[in-house]
């Protein structure tokens, strides 16, 4: 039996290199992708640390990357071997009626899944459920590494960031945490061309990366604040908050920073209940909103890079081989003092 | 100097009818209306309470209302002396940032000030400010009573409630709190055709008339009332959960009932903060809103009534002369013993 | 090899019964539904007069009806046979760019192919392809010949009439051809509670019906006409102007009976192109749609029959076995003077 | 009494300076404003030309301009003589029921009545009805030609153009006609990151000025454009066709190159009917907009002006005094061979 190396999880707080039988077509619907290239996302720390409650044991991890097509069920019609494929983080049946109405992050048989319920992509072969419409063709004469990024995190904060947070031209923007996902926030933010776009950090380090994304304006997180963005936005507060660290206390900072009628856009990852201030917000006509990304902006984003529309290079910082992927999680894991975004990992 | 009757707040816990001078216009924005019918908020009795800190001392309460134009400044091209008129509890300038976003709710120089800021409608007179956007022309042939109810509770119950939550035909509602403007919520949602209304409260009366305003089932608010609600809609909890109630337990129990894709519209006055559980909320795709009323829909509200496609009768229960103010409040204060949703209190 | 009997299009002028192979699963996304009734478009007259040219002679008619799964393909994982099933109008393959905007109607491997490119409905059985995507369970409890109209009839009205001429609560609606389609377009847009509903017909019959689907008013079509809308509409034209019978004049009379800031929804099959008075409507902020149904309301309309909040069974007028489907032709092709809707044509 | 010198219509064919008495506030609401600077725009030479039917002889031309306020009415409370204002091509009330909607090119008694039912802005004082909606401050900084921009050209490119053509990140939009209108149409779509921008024309200079505003391509109008497009659109057709000219020619190939789901944005006047192909549109789920402007984007464009997101001063090309007014006529006549956009008059 044909096997494969993958990174997997040992449990709590343990990862690790292991070796597996390469995946098979289990349905009509499947493909099996031999990787190219994989990155990391916030969510493997989390897991790594024990905090994800679904992910067993054993469970090999990622849920990003690109790769080409290794083999397909019969009625993948999309899709033929060879062909360069990136792959979803959210697997989308097409069929059930969560993804019918374009919630596709909550398919009835798909989803989030990769990395999580199913084995993931930090492997040299992953099969993908419902291919034709998790899979998608990348567009000839794109920076590689460019690509990965639209598995995951430019529609996560496309989505959940900039859609849901009804960023327009004209409009004033905070991003709150500049971490890759702020700065990916910040960056698809500008499609919209905001006159304001504020970044908000502890991290000066990040702040100046964020001026480099987009950001007209940078904020330390701290005391002042709330204050700065008053002055900055002459004391209305923002259209759009963007949340994108996932602590009560940054959720908060939103709070105080929404204007009359704006948007609390939550992006990040939350693991405790937090404060709604409710008493102050009652009458302020705002908006708070959550969301797993849908995947449903993900073709116009391959068709952005593939213009030059969008340029994704700048959120990818360190590269490693699929054998040095234990140093690429340290990196990633002390990204702040790292300067590190998004890392990839290269199959070769 | 003409002098009128006018029921004013007398400091925290008292309210009382006193003697004032009859209010002329100062503003040439500016019009005088002599009440017809008005009617009591839930809000003056917080004001009553002494919880509404904007109210002083003296203050003439009261922000809805109908009567005719006694006089009108230069620039009021809109009224004429004698014209039948609702009074909006929203004054709204028209001229601001706000106004013209449509978030007359923050209008720059008004907003809700009537009964708050400025003396109110509780009196046999009111000065109504920028009276061109703040007053609107009576439709003939509508009931006077139901006609009250355009001042406040029904574009309040559609704007804050049924159009904030986004209640589409086919959709499942739920309403948290069955008295005046939660019942104002069911029979305006029913203009969008959902195919679920749940109706929760704790008090069996209110469910009972909530049968009569378009509810499809009632829950008795208790430990079985999230259970009730996801055998009604399948196990999927409902698109837009209704919050009427204002306190940290309805809210929280709004959360529970949301489904995937939903919206929580909050309409409840909320004196303090509450817990929001985005450790399960943050990846549901779900919105929060709030909102004070922005009146925009109170043309095409008075339109309705006009046409008999809305018929708002059912929401007044009790009628009082002026005289008798004392007694509506003592009734609308224990609202559910007395089986009263909106008292008329009539001027003659 | 099993036979079946069809009705199939014989050449210009011509439809007969026919006797042909029962078809069997040819790809994996397959099905083949044994039907148990069906109906006749107006689309299907066109075909007749061979003003249709994608339909070659020989072709089996019909893209409507409901029936059960006899068979399967290997990737059709939400059906069964034995299943009650509505067969769509539209196949859609549910993976292609236009089936994942919501634009299933132009599929690239889909759309209206049923009685078209492929053999159709007015048959024993039918290969539906796509069938994932392209059937609906029936809900429990739903009269039959009422769940006909959801493979057609009701989602265009509501899609290419209501939705795109944006019906609203309190706004005014004409719709312009009082057939079938045309009063399944008055029913739905009642979902939306509009205050006026203005049917527009030459026949008095039919204007009659349309009472019963809910016209507050009837025109007859003629030179009176465009003055009747507008005394009815204070003389300001309506919000939304359907067009249900696809011809110049009636699409001329639209432009005349648009108000400012209004929608004219074309849901009429044209023939030939029209004048459009862009020296009259360039400066009226009014929009212009056209559309082929894309099925995106069907689950939402199944619902809503399940439920009760919609009654379809007013659409069907006429019945007829099988052995009886070129009466069943010839009652449709003179539905005025057999006061004839849609014609219900059942296999047993 | 006071008196100045305008620009009036003489009558079909003839425009002349003429002394004038100055204006003076006739209504509580009115403001008189000292021209600093003012420009021609295409309606004008229609008027010149005799075509517009509601301009009477003598009337003062110009609807755009900025000044400084020379009175107020007593209701005017947003402005106070010396405010530097720009003058909106819309007089709105901000009362009626279309200004509530957001409507105000159709206000009841506004619209767009400068230098049409009222005298206009080509003079050294102008009188502007409803100032405090109808005037903005301008903001600080921003460069005094690029703000004449915004009393027309921008909002009318922005709102009829790019907004109704429902402009997206990513689409593909067309804009046919390059002049002035045209190109502003080109750079406020770039507000939304289209992927594809393309400017088709007769003209050389036109399609070059075009590049120097966002056009990622430019097709020159003849038979290839239509082959061109497609070309450039993969065989798809445009997202968004803006229609910018104003004949039947041009309108006749928005339907040409608008692609399944896409919208025609009409921002030309049309003087004649137009062919509308619904025979070949009708099921291309397409929409087609019109609209006079409404001005509700102009402190959004002021924004962007005064913070550098957006720079309108390339549409300036060529500069006169108002001594020389009627040079700046025959040039902007002859604009396409003086390679003239906007013609800038200043009042000294």
């Amino acid at each position: 039996m044909a096997t494969m190396k993958a990174l997997a999880y040992l449990g709590k707080g343990e990862i690790g290199v292991v070796e597996r039988p390469k995946p098979t077509i289990q349905f009509p619907t499947d493909a099996v992708v031999k990787l190219l290239k994989t990155t990391i996302c916030g969510t493997d720390l989390h897991i790594m640390k024990g905090d994800v409650p679904t992910v067993p044991e054993g469970r090999i991890l990622g849920h990003e990357g690109i790769g080409t097509i290794e083999s397909v069920g019969s009625s993948v019609a999309s899709f033929a071997p060879g062909d360069l494929v990136v792959i979803s983080c959210i697997t989308a049946c097409g069929t059930c009626n969560f993804c019918r109405r374009g919630i596709t992050s909550h398919c009835t048989s798909g989803g989030w899944v990769l990395g999580n319920t199913v084995d993931g992509t930090q492997a040299e072969y992953v099969r993908v459920q419902f291919a034709n419409t998790s899979l998608y063709h990348a567009p000839k004469g794109v920076d590689l590494n460019a690509l990965v990024m639209t598995s995951d995190i430019l529609p996560t904060s496309l989505e959940c960031g900039v859609l849901n947070g009804r960023v327009q031209p004209g409009s004033s923007v905070a991003v709150i945490g500049a971490g890759p996902v702020g700065l990916a926030a910040l960056m698809t933010a500008q499609l919209y061309s905001p006159r304001l776009s504020i970044a908000i950090d502890v991290d000066g380090n990040r702040l100046e990366a964020a001026r480099k994304h987009g950001a007209t304006h940078t904020v330390r997180s701290g005391p002042n604040a709330v204050k700065e963005v008053m002055d900055i936005t002459g004391g209305l507060g923002v259209d759009s908050a963007i949340e994108a660290v996932g602590i009560p206390a940054t959720f908060e900072l939103c709070q105080d920073l929404v204007g009359v009628g704006g948007t609390i856009a939550n992006v990040g990852v939350h693991g405790s209940k937090v404060d709604l201030h409710l008493e102050k917000l009652w009458d302020r006509n705002v908006a708070i909103t959550t969301r797993l990304v849908d995947a449903v902006t993900t073709p116009t984003l391959l068709q952005m890079l593939e213009s030059g529309r969008l340029d994704a290079t700048p959120l990818t910082t360190h590269h490693f081989r699929f054998s040095e992927i234990m140093e690429s999680y340290a990196t990633f894991k002390a990204a702040a003092e790292n300067k590190a975004l998004k890392v990839i990992i290269d199959f070769l």
